[in-house]
C-alpha cells in the first residue's frame, strides 16, 4: 500500500497514515471487509518504523473503523452509522482546463447502439432495441473453443502477437468468408479490429481532419454519427429511399462540399433496412473514382438476408484501393466478443495498421484464436443459417403485428434482411411525444432523432429491432406500441 | 456467395460467373479444398437459372480448376502448375487519394513495444525485449476463471454491457487495487480500456488537437511517442536523471511551449527504469496546477518493486481532477488480454468515456468478467508476489552479468523495479553500428533511438528487458552482447 507521506509536515507520520486510512474508509475506497496490510509490511512499504503503523492502526481501531482478528489480520469494519458522504465537498472547483471542456450531451454517452430503453416504468418491458438475440448463442460450444485454444496453444494464446494486422489463421479465415461474399482479398489486406466500431474509428483517424466533410446516408448508424461529431467533422447527409442512398443526388453534394470520405451501409441499412441497388452501387463507385474520394463500406449484417438475391459488395466491384470494407462477426455471434475486421489495399492499409497499433496495439489474442477455431469448424455457417431462419420468422411476425395494431398513417418497408424495421409515424404522432406513453405501456424502441445529421429531422421516425424478441412478445410489444399511439392521440384532443 | 453480375453486359451470365470464380481460384482467394456452393444454392443467391451455374461449373471443371465429388459437392482442385500470381498487375495505379498519403516509416509499424528482434541470423537468439515472462502465467487457472464466468453468467458473459465505463464489479475491484496504492477513487471514476495503450489514445483524443504541444520525458515509451506523432502533436522533451524527469527544467519549457498535456511514467520509467522522487512529484503537480495543464500519469508497472519503499502516485497527491491515472494488469498477467484502465474525476471523465464508446464501444465483456474473477479471488496478489521475487533475481543476474561481460565505459543505474535496464554505451559504440554484430552473436535488445523525441539522440543507448529470460540465458545473452561490442571495436580499428 502506497500512502503519500510528507516527512517535512508538522503532523506526525502516524497521524498522516491514520488520516489517510480514515478518509479512504469513509469515502468507501476501502470498503468493509478489506484486509489491511500487516503492520510489518506497511512499515516496510512506507519506510517508517513498525510502531508508527501500529499507532495509526490503534487510533483507527479505537474509533471502531477497523478491527483486528487474531490469527487472520486487520480488517475494515462495517460502518457504525450511515456511510458518510465522500470527503469531496459538493462545490469542488475543478481545474480550469476541466471547466473549459464543452459539456458532453447526456444522450450521447453511456448508451449502447439501440439500447435506449425507455420502458423502465413497466414491470415487464419489451424492448425492440439491441443487436440480436443473445439467447441464440451456443455458449457451451464457444467455451469448448476457448478450451481447445488454451490446451492447444498454452500461454501463446495470451501473449502479444499479430502486430501486422491480427492472428494470421483468423485473417485467412476472414479472407475465405469474404471470398464467399464475392470479395477477393488477400490475408495481408485484412486488419482485425475491436469490433466494427474500431474499424470506423481507424478509418476516420487516417482519412479525416477536423473540419473535413464526410458524406453519409441520412439517417445512418448513430455511433458513426457520434464518432464523426467527436472528430469535429462536417456531416453532409444524402436522403435515402427504398433502394438506399439516393446516389443521383451525390454529385451535386460532392461539388458543393468536397467531402473527404463517403460512408455507406449498403445492405439492410441501419436504421432504415434499405438495400442499395446494384445500379447505385456502381454509380457510387464511379463517382468516388471521378472525384477521388474513398468509400467506407460498412457491411455490418450483410449475411443476414431473408429473401431476394444477394447483391455484390461495393468492394467486390472495386478494381482496387477505392473501398475500405468493414465487416464483423459480432452481430451473428456475440457482441461482447469485440472482434471485427476491415479489408483495404494499397498504401492506406499501412496507415490503418499504424492507427490500430497506437490505438490499442492488438485485439485480444485469445478472442482472435477462439473465434478462428469456432468459425473454422463450420459452426459459424450453421449458426448463421439458424439465425436467418429464426429472424425471418420474427420479421414476418413484426410486420403482421404492425399491420394489425398500429394505426393507418404509419408507413414502413419490409426489409429483406438485417435487424431493423424503420417506421415513419403519422403526422400527428412525434417520437418525442410518444415516449412517455410508450414507457407507460412498457415498450422500448430507438427514437429516430438518434440517426439523423440534424436530430430534429428524426422526430417522425422510430426504429424497431425485430430480432431480439420471440414472436409472442413481438405481438404483445407492438400491441402496446399501438396502444401508446392511441393514448397519445386521445391526450392531444 | 455473392458474385457481381452485370445483366447489361455483352458477356453471358454463365461466363461472368466462370470468370469470377476462375480469378478467385487463381488469386488464392478460394484456396484448394474450398467447397463451392451447390448449383441450386448459387443460382438462388444470384437470381439466375440453375443451368447458368451448371454451365459455369462445367467450364471450370473441364479446365481442372474444380472437381465434383459425388455425394459430397464441388471443390476447388489443387493447382496443376505453380500457382499463378495474383491477377493484380505489379504496376497497379492506386487512386490519387491513396498516392497522396505520406509514406509510413517501416520501423513505426508492425513492431510490438520492445520486441524489435534483431537476432534472426542466429540459431538460438536471446532477446532482451518483450514485456514480461509469459512462462510465469498460470494458464490453467485463468481457464478456470473463464469456465467459472461462463457457467455463472451464461450468455451475459458475451453480451454488450458496461457502457458507462466497464463491468461494474471489475471497476470496484480496480478501486480497491488503487486504494492499496494510495489512490482514493470511486468506481464511477474508473474507465476500463483495451490495455493502457488505449487509455493513452483516449486522453490524447480528448485533450490534444493537432499542432498542440505535449511535454514528455525524453526518452520515453516508444508507442506513446508514436501515438503523439500520428496526432501531429509537437513533442517537448524533458531530460531525465536517476530521479526521473528533471522537473526543475519544466517551468521554462511550460513558458516557452505552452504544452496542453504533461505525460509522465513516474515509476520504473520506460525505458530508463528511473523513479521520479516524491519531491519532484509534488513540484510537477504544483506546476500543473499553476499553469493549468493536465497530467497523464502512466503507472504501467508501479506494482513491480524489488527494493526501496513505495512512493505515492502523483494521483494520490492530487486534490482532484488534475491527474488522469493509467494502470494495467497486462504486464503482470498476460499482455494478450488487453485490459487496462484509467481513473479520472470531473468533466473530463465523460469526455474520456465518450471517446471510448466511439473508439470501440466496450472492451470484451468476457475478458472483463474473467479478469475480475481472477483478481478477486486473490490469485493476482499471489502472482504479483511471485513475479516480484522472480524478476528481482533476474535483475540482479543481469546487473552482475553486465559488470562481468560488458566493457568499462558502459554505464547504467540499478532499477528498483519494473522491467528494464537502460545502458549508456561508451562513446565509440553506437547502437546502430552494434546491431549487425549483436545479430551475428544472437542477442536482441531495443535500440535507444526508439525512445527519443529526436531518434538520433538515442544512438548511444540501448534498453534491456531483464524479466523475459532466466538467469542462465541472461548470463549467456549479456556475454554475447559483450562479444558483439568487442568485435565492433576490433572492426573499427
Amino acid at each position: 500500500m502506497r500512502i503519500p507521506l510528507d516527512p517535512h509536515s508538522s503532523q506526525p507520520l502516524y497521524r498522516q497514515i491514520e488520516d489517510y486510512l480514515r478518509q479512504a474508509i469513509r469515502s468507501g475506497s476501502l470498503p468493509p471487509e478489506t484486509r489491511l496490510p500487516a503492520t510489518r509490511q506497511l512499515a516496510e512499504d512506507l519506510g517508517v518504523s513498525r510502531i508508527t503503523v501500529k499507532n495509526a492502526y490503534a487510533e483507527l481501531e479505537s474509533d471502531g473503523l477497523i478491527a483486528s482478528r487474531p490469527g487472520s489480520g486487520t480488517y475494515v469494519s462495517p460502518p457504525l452509522l450511515a456511510p458518510a458522504s465522500p470527503d469531496r465537498p459538493a462545490d469542488i472547483r475543478w481545474p480550469l482546463w476541466q471547466q473549459d471542456l464543452p459539456a458532453v450531451e447526456a444522450p450521447a454517452i453511456a448508451k449502447p447502439p439501440g439500447r435506449d430503453l425507455n420502458a423502465r416504468a413497466h414491470p415487464d418491458p419489451i424492448a425492440f432495441t439491441g443487436v440480436g438475440d443473445p439467447g441464440q448463442f451456443p455458449v457451451r460450444n464457444f467455451l469448448k473453443s476457448i478450451q481447445t485454444v488454451i490446451r492447444r496453444d498454452g500461454v501463446a494464446a495470451l501473449e502479444y502477437s499479430g502486430f501486422d494486422g491480427g492472428y494470421d489463421p483468423l485473417r485467412e479465415t476472414i479472407t475465405q468468408v469474404l471470398a464467399s461474399q464475392g470479395i477477393r482479398a488477400q490475408p495481408e489486406h485484412v486488419l482485425v479490429t475491436a469490433g466494427s466500431q474500431q474499424a470506423l474509428a481507424l478509418a476516420c483517424q487516417v482519412l479525416l481532419k477536423s473540419g473535413d466533410a464526410v458524406l453519409v446516408e441520412n439517417p445512418t448508424y448513430n455511433f458513426a454519427l457520434e464518432l464523426f461529431r467527436t472528430r469535429a467533422v462536417k456531416l453532409v447527409g444524402v436522403p435515402i429511399d427504398e433502394a438506399g442512398m439516393q446516389v443521383e443526388r451525390v454529385e451535386t453534394l460532392l461539388q458543393q462540399h468536397h467531402p473527404r470520405l463517403i460512408y455507406t451501409i449498403p445492405n439492410f441499412q441501419n436504421p432504415s433496412g434499405a438495400c442499395l441497388s446494384v445500379e447505385r452501387r456502381r454509380q457510387l463507385l464511379a463517382l468516388a473514382e471521378r472525384y477521388n474520394i474513398p468509400i467506407l463500406e460498412d457491411d455490418f449484417v450483410g449475411d443476414l438476408r431473408y429473401d431476394g438475391r444477394a447483391l455484390p459488395a461495393i468492394k467486390a466491384l472495386d478494381p482496387g484501393g477505392r473501398v475500405i470494407y468493414i465487416g464483423t462477426f459480432s452481430k451473428m455471434l456475440m457482441p461482447g466478443l469485440r472482434v471485427g475486421f476491415l479489408a483495404a489495399e494499397g498504401p492506406v492499409y499501412d496507415h490503418l495498421l499504424r492507427s490500430k497499433l497506437v490505438h490499442d496495439l492488438i485485439t485480444s489474442t485469445l478472442m482472435q484464436r477462439t473465434l478462428d477455431d469456432y468459425v473454422t469448424i463450420g459452426r459459424y455457417q450453421t449458426h448463421l443459417r439458424r439465425s436467418v431462419r429464426l429472424y425471418r420468422k420474427r420479421r414476418d411476425a413484426m410486420l403482421e403485428a404492425i399491420r394489425r395494431h398500429l394505426p393507418t398513417g404509419v408507413s414502413f418497408q419490409s426489409p429483406q434482411g438485417g435487424l431493423f424495421i424503420w417506421l415513419e409515424l403519422p403526422e400527428d404522432v412525434s417520437a418525442l411525444e410518444l415516449a412517455p406513453f410508450a414507457e407507460q405501456q412498457g415498450v422500448g424502441y430507438s427514437p429516430g432523432s438518434l440517426f439523423f445529421v440534424e436530430p430534429a429531422q428524426g422526430e417522425g421516425y422510430l426504429r424497431l429491432n425485430f430480432a431480439t424478441q420471440d414472436s409472442q412478445r413481438i405481438e404483445e410489444g407492438i400491441r402496446r406500441l399501438g396502444e401508446a399511439m392511441h393514448r397519445l392521440r386521445q391526450a392531444a384532443r
